[in-house]
């Protein structure tokens, strides 16, 4: 039987609050979503939209798709007008897109208070739009917009305008949730309802929008009831609450019902896709996100690790391997000796039958952990934390004999709303055998020390002018003691192939920052292969 | 009939992957989830977390709950050992909370392979322990453990378990898809047939994980088919994808099924409470989340903008104000202006047909949050800005001529795992006509400079002797450039009576602190009714 899984993340996603895409980063997701194995990939509205025009046209001469097919999207034409003679229509014909998709007003009241025309126009509109399209050879899906709403209030008229558009020819009529609203009883009851009038062969899909949080579910019920096209977003993407997640809707259909529903396998490569066309739209992904989240198979709780050890499948829903990710476990004061014996073994340390190693570094995470560090998102201090205790001391890269900073307002600046304050610091430290002093200048206190510590080591281990501070964050805990709290620093350290995580602690920021960047250089210099000098 | 809307947000939502809360988090989160009208707050695991143990001490004497009752969380009595006689449960009597929910295996894999004890000492050890908590006086909640899982496996033994529970006296028993995997459809077999087994009389609750995107729908779906109890944790916070978000079921409940579940009308203050949390956790809020996300009403597409203006229901699921949220234009100021008209009015200002003031202000709110500005949780800083738009200039309480600030090691301790570092602040400012040097001591250079400035204003204005700075937190904005990136820092400020808070931001956290301590200053001496000296 026929199923489409259709993408609109260029489209409809693109409605996203903060979402700004270029001609070019269309033309850089379209191979992503070909790749995950979509069938049908919508790429904006030509003649609408101009930068969507100038997509399709580019398309037709940068994009090889192996598995999709590109969809244009568009409205019915205007009341009153030829179809033939309507721009926007025509603009749809010429993105030579091989499928047209087409917006229709199905919501009586949409008709006569939004677009003010009246019922038979509308339904005129559907008829002569999508009977255009088919003579011009193009394949026509019609998203009927405001569906449940307009069916809910008259589904007399909500059905006619499904009729009209297969009976022109449409090769599925998508029923959207535009507003969002709806919960799966609802639309289990208009679907079965509207299949009872229509009968089996008209094909249905389902386009839901996230604003009770049931998007996926809404989907999931609209196929239940017979529905065989599904429409959602990489990343759940989209207007307000987003879209209905194309990866979830579509791990659950093929892992919890045995469909096979994307081209080549492309469920196992959904995580790596699902990052990269964040870091296109430079969105940063959340890190719940189900199946490629950060955090979807990540454990904490001490209860589960020991289990885990014992039976994975125990302890997760699926193989997280058939979405491209990966189990993870976080060290924190939750955990217990287990959780450390596997996060040793993420790391490529066996702990196994270690138990006195084991007893060591859980109790020193605990002790750390009273003291307000965490190591869930400091994976490499925690290595260094274990490195120390297997083998009884650090390495040795430098040693610190002081450090200083100074931050004052600029001459004169001060108290204005525009006032400037100028940050240096000074780092006094030991590394190659030479005593190095060296001074730098920031925007702030910490970033003058960074700079003034890179200065300093960079002569002796030259490795480090690759190291960039790539996320530092901050937090004030035990925050009822106003600026008297303890601030907790974590610090995201790349080189450009390997990205790492360290965790400092203090009674300020500074203090903080300067033991996550001290860790960040050694872990770095370790795992470049560098000897201490 | 009874309905439980039960929070787990200090519990399992504190599971959740990089939070870490400290005691007075929890004893600041409480309040607001009972505002929000839950009837129940899950508090954490007293005996197994220590931080849990004193959160229960402390809420006896420093909580006053109106709506809600704490939860403390546990487990069953070890395999082997009377219930009496397990200081596990002992530390569950010992918490004093009058509420204990018990986790309790239901899926016999997990009973045999994770705890290794027999299925009918797993049997006896929920027995004993709801026996003894409900001899004690104790009302108790049975969480069934995995019970989905378990009862697709071996329903028989699933329903063992959950008639051992209520055989003994516990009042509900929570279905938990602890993994998450549950699609909608699977939920309604399952409680179907659970509830045909044991009749109508045992009430059956939910909680559910969003492993698959459906955990608000399958909460939904085990109420329609009779579950009574509802868990989730505000902003859908928990361990791998989170839990259920509890706003959106309920809203979901309240909204679409005409249920009154939330004490007080409580959600409409949603919106406003999970941000409050989010600031509390300090994890960013999720901007598409349904119902209380920034973007959830807010729309984009030029398609509904004009007819939004004609009909704001047509584009709508529900009145944001329903959940105290706001519909945003994302291409009008007219929200803005709205939202800045109904701001003044709950500071006691008003702005109504005052057009060129609202226009005004509402620039400078846009201006400020582009620079990364937010007044969300700063309503004293907005409401000095309004004042100075309202009369043209700030109250001169004084005039800053300079700060500086110095960080550095303490001698010989630089490199030491336990190092200390000295930080002293100078401040000149002038004030009641005289210039005024002083200088303070800190254990950063925040504390030290809000040290400097009371020293150097007490004496003009002795009032400030009364005010406490009661929260600090430092957020770092457009993370991606590192250290070199913007932050925002909120001040909470009390005088005992009152509390207000101010924000400010700079290119680093002194001048970011400095910017919102002042506006601390000026908004006290303005409310304490102190004149310029």
């Amino acid at each position: 039987m026929t199923f489409d899984v259709y993408d609109t993340t260029l489209r409809d996603g693109a409605q996203q609050e903060g979402m700004n895409l270029t001609v070019a980063d269309k033309l850089a997701i379209a191979p992503l979503l070909d790749e995950l194995g979509v069938g049908f990939i919508e790429g904006g509205w030509p003649g609408a939209i101009p930068k969507d025009t100038e997509f399709f046209r580019r398309a037709r001469e940068e994009l090889t798709l192996k598995n999709a097919v590109l969809a244009a999207f568009g409205a019915t034409r205007r009341p009153g007008v030829a179809a033939s003679a309507d721009p926007q229509v025509r603009a749809l014909l010429d993105s030579q897109a091989p499928v047209v998709t087409l917006v229709a007003k199905s919501d009586v009241r949409h008709v006569e208070r939004a677009l003010r025309t009246t019922r038979e126009e509308n339904l005129a509109m559907i008829r002569d739009t999508v009977d255009l399209l088919v003579t011009e050879g193009r394949r026509v899906v019609v998203d009927a917009e405001h569906f449940y709403d307009g069916y809910r209030f008259d589904a007399a008229y909500a059905t006619a305008c499904a009729e009209a558009a297969f009976g022109a020819g449409a090769e599925v009529v998508v029923l959207c949730d535009t507003n969002g609203g709806m919960l799966p009883d609802r639309v289990t009851d208009v679907v079965g309802a509207l299949r009872a009038t229509l009968g089996e062969g008209p094909r249905l899909g389902m386009h839901a929008h996230n604003d009770t949080g049931c998007a996926v579910a809404n989907t999931l019920a609209a196929v239940a009831a017979g529905a065989s096209h599904v429409q959602g977003t990489v990343n759940g993407y989209g207007e307000r609450t987003g879209n209905a997640d194309l990866v979830a809707v579509v791990a659950n259909l093929e892992l919890k019902a045995g469909r096979e529903l994307l081209a080549d396998g492309g469920l196992r490569e959904a995580t790596r896709i699902a990052h990269a066309i964040a870091e296109i739209t430079n969105i940063a992904p959340f890190q719940r996100q189900p199946y490629v989240g950060a955090s979807a198979f990540a454990h904490k709780g001490g209860l589960h690790a020991s289990a885990i050890k014992v039976d994975p499948d125990l302890y997760q829903h699926v193989d997280p391997l058939t979405v491209g990710n990966d189990m993870r476990m976080l060290v924190s004061d939750m955990a217990g000796r287990a959780s450390v014996e596997l996060k040793g073994r993420e790391l490529g340390f066996d702990l196994s039958g270690q138990a006195d190693l084991l007893a060591r570094v859980t109790a020193r995470v605990k002790e750390a952990e009273a003291a307000g560090y965490t190591y869930d998102a400091a994976d490499a201090s925690f290595e260094l934390l274990l490195r120390e205790e297997l083998t009884g001391r650090r390495p040795a890269y430098l040693t610190v004999e002081s450090w200083r900073t100074i931050v004052e307002t600029a001459p004169g600046t001060a108290g204005a709303r525009d006032a400037v304050a100028l940050a240096e610091a000074t780092v006094k430290v030991r590394a190659g055998g030479e005593r190095i002093v060296a001074t730098g200048e920031g925007n702030g206190p910490v970033n003058a020390l960074d700079q003034a510590l890179r200065l300093a080591l960079t002569r002796i281990y030259p490795e480090i002018g690759r190291f960039e501070l790539a996320d530092f964050k901050a937090r004030i805990l035990d925050s009822e003691h106003g600026t008297d709290s303890i601030t907790r620093v974590l610090v995201v350290t790349t080189d450009g192939e390997r990205t790492w995580s360290t965790v400092g602690v203090g009674p300020n920021v500074i203090e903080a920052a300067w033991e996550a960047m001290l860790d960040a250089h050694v872990w770095g210099l370790l795992h470049t292969g560098v000897e201490p000098r």
